[in-house]
């Protein structure tokens, strides 16, 4: 059943493609599109098209880049003798707001997760082995997340990364910065007590 | 501080533009676009040009259309007697859903509101005029929002409708269906009083 004219039918269902938007924000936003001046509108769907254009993989460390080699993996001030490994585009931007590190990173794309019939070969570890045997790393930081899919990532890459010379260490785990002892789970909880530290 | 590629913050800064998106949901919207085909991000893009381009207001009754007259307009079958005012193209579709009306509409596009600096003359009320004046109208449905603005303006638009001869009804007020009394207001319970009606 259509009720609005058609473009307008056509932008809502565009809309509602996205991820976590229904009809009635589509709706929404459809209308606020209409509402915009024809500059506005034209700038907002050029950067959709630019983006999906201009936007392609590091050929180093995979993240998204609109050059051959992303900004971080071409700054020769960064340590290259450390690699952070995370699934995420957002993940490496997560780590670069704490300012606290200066290594390279490799994005993986995803994490193996048989539900979702994603093995090794769907993700970027092909092009990791290929970092780590090419020589200079140190160390390998696995940064993927703590759940389930996470843990099994960073395992498997660990095994795979245990014939080359190099440190695997993965990201501590502990109660949250500013948390509270008694809302925190018992796994965590487990964990900080079992990663705790002298003072 | 820019953190993801340049392409890529621009997609994220447009759809953050878009009301009720912040900066998180403006990120999984962009890499949404991202993980589309050059096909369909395409698509997305041409939807929100052509709208904006090809959507105008038709001519009778300022609802949304690409075509001169809007659909419902151009209905020989519908009663042109019954003209129902609405403030938004979006309860045009309200209605139309109930397929209980078969008269016309009126779109105000907006309602009066002194607080927002909008007057009678920012919204559709000269057209509505214009389409009684011409004749061959016997009823105006009043189906503004029951809220302060929308109040005001079927007031507004009832005196303005006086001197004609036709009459100016408004929506009933009452309990909506499948709701409780005792979550009722006192407001809407003293209408759904006053509105009774024999069974």
């Amino acid at each position: 059943m259509q009720f609005f004219t058609a473009p307008v039918e056509h932008l809502i269902e565009q809309f509602q493609k996205l991820p976590g938007i229904g009809r009635k924000t589509a709706q929404r936003l459809a209308f606020f599109v209409l509402s915009l001046s024809e500059e506005d509108a034209n700038t907002f769907a050029t950067a959709v098209v630019d983006a999906k254009k201009s936007v392609k993989f590091c050929s180093v460390c995979q993240n998204l880049t609109d050059s051959e080699v992303c900004s971080i993996c071409a700054d020769k001030t960064r340590d290259a003798s450390v690699i952070c490994v995370v699934a995420d585009p957002k993940d490496v931007v997560a780590i670069e707001k704490t300012r606290e590190y200066d290594g390279l990173y490799h994005v993986l794309h995803g994490c193996i997760s048989p539900i979702n019939n994603i093995g090794p070969d769907d993700i970027r570890v092909k092009e990791l082995l290929t970092r780590v045997a090419e020589g200079d790393v140190r160390e390998i930081i696995m940064a993927t997340n703590p759940d389930t899919e996470g843990e099994a990532t960073a395992m498997y890459l660990a095994r795979l990364l245990a014939p080359f010379e190099v440190a695997v260490t993965r990201l501590a785990y502990g109660i949250p910065v500013g948390g509270h002892l008694e809302f925190a789970d018992e796994v965590t909880l487990t964990r900080a007590l079992e990663g705790r530290r002298e003072m």
